[in-house]
C-alpha cells in the first residue's frame, strides 16, 4: 500500500486537566496522538514536548508498525519523564516513513465530556 | 461545476463509541466521513480500514454521485465486515475523482452529547 | 493590507439540528461560515448548498466588506431558499477576492451545548 | 532544531462568550491561539482583530521565545484595546520565524463545558 502523510507534524494546543468524571480508563481526560501509518514499513516515531517557561523535553520514542494505526495517549508518556497535568505544552512529531498524525482532547473535568479533534499541521 | 478537493484523504483517529444517550439514530453515538461530490462524474470510493493489532480490512465501497454530499457513517459499514465498537481505527479513502472529506464524531456516551469534526488529511 | 486565503473552500459536513435549548438566538443550534476578509477590496461570495439526493441549490449571495468579518449563519440563509433542518448538506463557496473560511456548529439539542469547528478545505 | 510551521496565520470564527460556568481562570470561557515556536530564534507576533462593523484593530504585540509554547488568551489582550466580550471577530497572525498556530474555544456557557480547536490556516 503507497504511504499517505508526512514525516514532520505539530500541534500547538497541549493541555491535560488533572480531574475526569467517569469510568477510566475510556473517560479519563485525555489528549491523544493518532497516527496511522499506511506504508509497509514500520515508523519509526520521535515526539518532543514543549513548555511555555523551560527546555524542550524528548525524545519520545515510538514505533507504528507497518499498515497499522497507532493512538498515543500525551497521559501515557513516561520515557524521559511525563508530562505534567494542568500545563500548557505543543508536539513536535518526526517520523522516518510518512505518517498521519490528528490530534485529539477529551475532557471530562466536569460532569459531561468534551472532545475537539484536528489534523496535526504537516511541516 | 468544477471538481473540488483530492482523490485520497486519510484520518487517524477512528473511535465509535458502544454506548449512547438520546433517540436513535440521531443522537447515536456514531462517526461520520461526509463526502462531497461537486463534479458532474459518480465518484467510486473505497475505504480501507486500519488497526491497533491485525491487517487492514477493505475496501468498503461507496458511490457518491455527480454533485451529491453523502454522510456516511462507519457505523453502518458492513461489507467486509462491521467496525468494532470501542475500538480504535483509522481510515484511508481513495476515489477516482476529486472530493472533499471531512470526518466528525458525535459522541453520546453521557447525558450530554460532545462533537468534534475536522477536514481530513489529503494525501 | 495584504489578502490572505483562497477564492474557493468547500465542507462536507453540513446538518442544523432543528431543537435547541436555551437562549435564542445565542443559544439556537446553527452552522456558520465564518468569513475573513483582510484585503482592501469587497469580497464578491458565491455559496452552492449540496444535498444528498437532489440537486444543488444557489447561488447564495453574500459581500464580505474589505476588512472585515462576516459570520454567516447557514440558518439564514432564505434566497433561493431556506436549507431544510435535520437534512445532509455540503456547502461550496466561491469568492472573488481571497477570504479565509472557517465551519462552526453550535449544537443544543441536549441542555448542554457542543461545538465543532474546522478550517474548510481550501481547493 | 528547525523551525516548523508559517510566517502568516488566520482564524475566521473568533467570539468569547461573556458567561461562564465553573472555576476561574480554568473553566472561564475563552479563546486561545496557541503558538509553538520549535526554532532557534524568538518569535515577534503581531496579531490583527477584525470586526463586522468596524475597522481592524492593532497590532497586537507578542514574543514566543525559541524553542517555547504560548498559548495566548484573546480574552487577555489589553493594547491597543480588549476585545469585546459576545462579539464576532476574525484574527491575522504575522511573525517574523515559522511558528505553528492552533485555535480553541472552551466555552462554559452552561453547566458543561465545550470545546473546538483547528490548526488556524496557514497563508
Amino acid at each position: 500500500m503507497t504511504a499517505i502523510g508526512k514525516t514532520r507534524w505539530a500541534i500547538a494546543e497541549g493541555y491535560i486537566p488533572s480531574e475526569s468524571t467517569g469510568p477510566a480508563p475510556a473517560l479519563t481526560s485525555h489528549e491523544t496522538m493518532c497516527f496511522l501509518n499506511a506504508s509497509d514499513q514500520d515508523a519509526q516515531i520521535t515526539i518532543t514536548i514543549f513548555y511555555e517557561d523551560r527546555d524542550p523535553v524528548g525524545p519520545y520514542r515510538l514505533t507504528v508498525p507497518a499498515r497499522r494505526t497507532s493512538h498515543m495517549r500525551f497521559n501515557d508518556l513516561k520515557d524521559p519523564e511525563p508530562i505534567p497535568r494542568d500545563t500548557n505544552y505543543a508536539a513536535l512529531v518526526e517520523s522516518d516513513v510518512p505518517v498521519v498524525a490528528q490530534h485529539t482532547r477529551l475532557d471530562s473535568r466536569q460532569a459531561e465530556l468534551a472532545l475537539l479533534s484536528t489534523i496535526a499541521f504537516p511541516g
